[in-house]
């Protein structure tokens, strides 16, 4: 009788969290977005119901289909677990299905998950805050969870790095807003698509450029000075773990 | 002949990702910050040998230090794992020790981690990010890496939570800078102390009490509409993966 909103990161398998990985393994019943990786739900439990919802960022109507399907599920079963990708209180809208299921009266643990935000970054060789390059970082989507386009302008600062999620097919008007907001044409943008999967790329440009090139979502965009930087990290071996190496 | 930069996630042994138990498992040489946890570093192999560089944030020959550390053993072991708190490229410095692992002609490896920026508000049943409440997120330091207190009045924003590392001790500074740069002296403050650990605590205020009540670092405080919510989860049972729960 108790649901687990539970973070699956951002695709490979090996950078599940060890209590995701016992949920995994002992759910009934697990309810996952469209964006969770077939490696991950690997670890599910054999015999136990997968429920794919699909799920539509920023749709509205299946979000509250989704939560009721929680509430029942979370009545007629011990351990259901609701997958979602990277982590469920960012960008998730977890918070609103933790308040459907309290609303009625059940038990919820939320685990936390590798958000995207940050490993995208991390495995293309981008960190977020470094030394003399950003003492921060601001993260927003193109498009707010209520539906409104976010206010680019007002985030141009040339200190803060400013990760992006969901902004591939609005990353003209991001720039735009971006250089007339005050922030320099050249700034370093990365932009990594499919992060932790075995076609994971990265492509990088300069702001300006952010418009003309060719990239597709799902990806995670970088914008300041840390995304000019390249660390030549050693690719991790995805499904290293389950091979045992 | 690897280094492996690994992310623990903020202290609860269950939050560390397969590939960090894998890493652990089969280590060389371990070299920690002092806030690892006991937990996480009970799964670093038996034989291992622990370093505790106890490095202390933003203490510029400390980190130097480190950073020759890591090289000489790198030369030394096949499998040398540098275990930071969190997230490796968060607040974290871990681009500098990449910088020098790289330029002394090693290989690098970074694992992303469960970061307490987002884990931290998480715990305490805090989305950073809620639709009609925060439509994005930023994370900074009180003091930046290069030793500048962060200026916060710049900060003030209604519409985008605010998460902030290491500033218990400029806590009343942050708050004073928020309200003067414009943002309401009511608006909903959450510390969380220790987070996911057993002592882990939450204490609540508006921002003008910030300076008054007593918390104690390390602690992440969360600043914003969200920062009211207390969504009423259950906790995660500690350590609940080695106990087979």
């Amino acid at each position: 009788m108790t649901v687990h909103l539970v973070g699956a990161g951002p695709g490979d398998a090996d950078l599940v969290t060890r209590r995701a990985e016992a949920l995994l393994a002992r759910a009934d019943v697990v309810v996952h977005d469209r964006l969770v990786s077939r490696e991950v739900l690997d670890l599910v439990r054999p015999g136990a119901a997968l429920v794919d919802v699909g799920k539509t960022p920023g749709d509205g109507d299946t979000q509250e289909s989704i939560n009721q399907l929680l509430v029942t599920l979370g009545r007629d079963h011990d351990c259901v677990v609701r997958l979602k990708g990277g982590d469920p209180f960012v960008f998730g809208r977890g918070g609103e299905e933790v308040e459907a299921l309290r609303a009625a009266g059940l038990a919820v643990e939320v685990v936390p998950g590798v958000s995207s935000v940050f490993a995208g970054p991390l495995l293309a060789g981008v960190p977020v805050t470094h030394r003399g390059l950003a003492s921060g970082v601001t993260v927003v989507t193109a498009t707010s969870e209520g539906g409104v386009a976010t206010d680019f302008t007002r985030l141009a600062d040339a200190t803060t790095t400013l990760v992006v999620l969901m902004g591939v097919a609005r990353r003209a008007t991001i720039a735009h807003d971006l250089i007339a907001g005050g922030l320099d044409p050249t700034t370093p943008v990365a932009v990594i698509e499919r992060a932790s999967t075995d076609s994971q790329r990265t492509v990088r440009c300069g702001l300006a450029e952010l418009a003309s090139i060719d990239v597709a979502a799902p990806a995670v965009i970088v914008i300041g000075a840390v995304a000019g930087l390249d660390l030549g990290l050693m690719p991790s071996p995805l499904g290293a773990t389950a091979a045992g190496a």
